[in-house]
């Protein structure tokens, strides 16, 4: 894997951002536990695992989402050829799921 | 969609088996801040999620267990018909993703 | 595995269902290819691939179908216990992704 | 979406490519009608089943292959902002399923 991917990390804002969307799974994550104590349906719990799991992604999507760019400069400013790219298809077929 | 799987409930056993798992996540989810706090890399920040989304996908499973056989004992004991199994076809569809 | 799932056929009405379902889809391939061949933009060809893809879930789902009725069958006729809804729930995570 | 997005169409190397991987999975789906009819087990339709499944994603993700880079080029030629990355993701984690 290139170097460009592999050292990549997030800027400020986006970490902050990031953050903030996690703090807000964690606080689902714990209203699921409450609708499993509170003995609910297990369709309604199905649904809230859902969400969840949509909000997730949309994390995963978020942290992935400086890739291009960064892939982009790299191949331009130091000559990075089309491999970068491959590897940056592999990575989101990887974890976009 | 048929009372059967409308009405489901969790068992007491799975109940706490369920809540065991989302304080797990729940922990890892505060795992993954840390890693976005402490400025890590994307490529590993997006491993954890995978894994987070891995764990809950496993509580869908745990959940959805139980529907097969509460259906058979629909169909056999109050002589339900194939549809309850058609409709156990869409949740299970609609959630395993 | 238990054998009631590792013996599992499809009934005639069902296997008569599913491979008229495969040759709509194997329709729908070709037409994916007309409109590579006919220079269509990408996103239309991905729009026609991820028709195929959801044609291709519901045939999984068609064959997933009789899974729980047999599952019942046996866990009741044979005196099988819950083991067999264990494995049918890791054959359905396995292939309804 | 960005005009960038819209417009693109494959290159000629990649159109001929993904026609060749079209061929192959059109044969594969002829090949699972084929252990259907012959009544072969539920299990063994599902694994093809899923094959087939994952040679489309990579159709897929051969045709998303171009975006990235086209995309770089919009961004820097013509001036085009972010937005054209925030689009970007948009569409691969609409298709990258």
């Amino acid at each position: 894997m290139p170097t460009t991917i592999r050292l990549q990390t997030l800027e400020d804002a986006t970490r902050e951002r990031t953050i903030k969307r996690l703090k807000i799974i964690e606080g689902q994550v714990r209203g699921v536990q409450g609708i499993v104590e509170a003995g609910r349906k297990c369709l309604e719990i199905l649904m809230q695992v859902s969400a969840v799991q949509e909000g997730l992604r949309n994390v995963g999507k978020q942290v992935m989402r400086n890739y291009p760019e960064n892939c982009a400069t790299h191949a331009i400013r130091d000559g990075g050829g089309p491999e970068i790219y491959d590897e940056l298809m592999e990575v989101i077929y990887k974890y976009a799921r």
